[in-house]
């Protein structure tokens, strides 16, 4: 395939308790899927799992074998609930290793050696073979082996470091995205929205309920890498709608 | 194991290409994880899958034999992208069957038989031997069969029906939760609540930083089923910090 119709995926792994336990809302899911749908890659899947090293070498070497970029998010800190280097280490069957551009990182951020604590130095601690993923805003980098990418948790250090991984990525088409309202339920549109479905078939026809403050609405999203038939689509959408409204 | 004891888990299956294009936040998550936390049921882990039936199935059938209950979000609607139903009679082999209750209600909802046109009758159609989970906000109902219950995608809706469901669950002892904060990095305190942790197996102590308009900050969440192992802890925690900010 060449790399105009090969369509190019992406997994989020979000390693974290405190998502789980309901204390945390996720934002990264959100900002990750956004920045790569940007670049051509299309997020197809996302976990949520326990800092537990089972599960995160598990979970790792499924996704990693089903699409072709994995980014996890959290678990690279200092303290004794991140685990994620480690765990990463051993999906990829590899050894976790003292870093020395990582140690370089942290020794100019915490300026003196004395400050370079045990729990600080497990942060210079990467699997080896990795290549550093720069943290602008407090040192600890992040890493990318094979074709995962190890984020950090907190949603600005996330964001940021994604920010500098993404424009390395191969993607492939953009995907195009247009949106239509109408301020009713889906269900009275929905055998003729199946019939408009069936006639573009490369457009992913995707319909979303809504009931806000007592009403029913729903947003009709048509979704498609060729702007043509994206466009002509729509048109088709509009018209039942206004159609229904009319009446 | 007694009822005590046993630790009692869920999955959540969010099923939803609007989740994954980033067009939507998730909002699901959070109220699931809380609301069965409220009953001694634990998340053990979230996947968001798009509407493709083979994943659907396979997310299905992996997660229902790996915990006590499943809950997925969205695709029971009127529209040709709802195929939440139909996904999961295949993943439990059984057929997808127009339920009488599910066709009563619908008729009481939409008032008249020829309202009930081929997309809305989609929504009495349930697998074989689920069953319904009513939907006191837009009529059509969810459903459960085996360990998996299926509920719609607006969260609204998606509250109503957990908020139904959730006292008929079996739950463990309920996992209590205290929170300490401190003003500055985790690295501060890494080895001193790595001691603590160690100190109280029993316990699971997570440092969750945070960086807020420039300043770094950390939250040290303890959690257990032990009232009193868990202030003992939370007092060691605090003491820790307390030094920290003394000197």
């Amino acid at each position: 395939m060449s790399a105009k119709t090969k369509i190019f995926t992406a997994a989020a792994i979000i390693i974290g308790n405190e998502i789980l336990s309901g204390r945390t809302q996720d934002k990264n899911v959100k900002y990750m899927a956004e920045k790569l749908g940007g670049v051509g890659v299309r997020l197809a899947e996302v976990r949520i799992i326990p800092d537990i090293e089972g599960t995160i070498v598990q979970t790792i070497n499924d996704m990693r074998a089903q699409v072709d970029y994995v980014f996890t998010s959290g678990g690279i800190g200092p303290t004794h609930d991140d685990i994620t280097a480690e765990s990463i280490a051993k999906a990829f069957s590899v050894p976790l290793v003292q870093n020395q551009e990582a140690y370089d990182i942290l020794l100019s951020h915490y300026k003196k050696k004395e400050e370079l604590t045990e729990a600080r130095l497990k942060m210079a601690m990467i699997p080896e073979g990795a290549e550093l993923i720069s943290n602008p805003v407090s040192g600890a980098p992040g890493f990318n082996i094979g074709n995962v990418y190890v984020l950090a948790g907190v949603p600005r250090i996330m964001q940021a470091m994604l920010d500098s991984v993404v424009p390395t990525l191969k993607g492939g088409a953009l995907v195009l995205s247009k949106t239509v309202e109408a301020p009713f339920p889906e269900s009275k549109i929905a055998d003729a929205l199946g019939t408009i479905q069936k006639k573009f078939p490369d457009i992913d026809i995707g319909s979303y309920p809504q009931y806000i403050e007592g009403k029913h609405a729903v947003n009709v999203v048509l979704r498609s890498i060729d702007q043509a038939i994206i466009e002509q689509a729509k048109s088709e959408v509009q018209a039942l709608i206004d159609s229904l409204l009319s009446t």
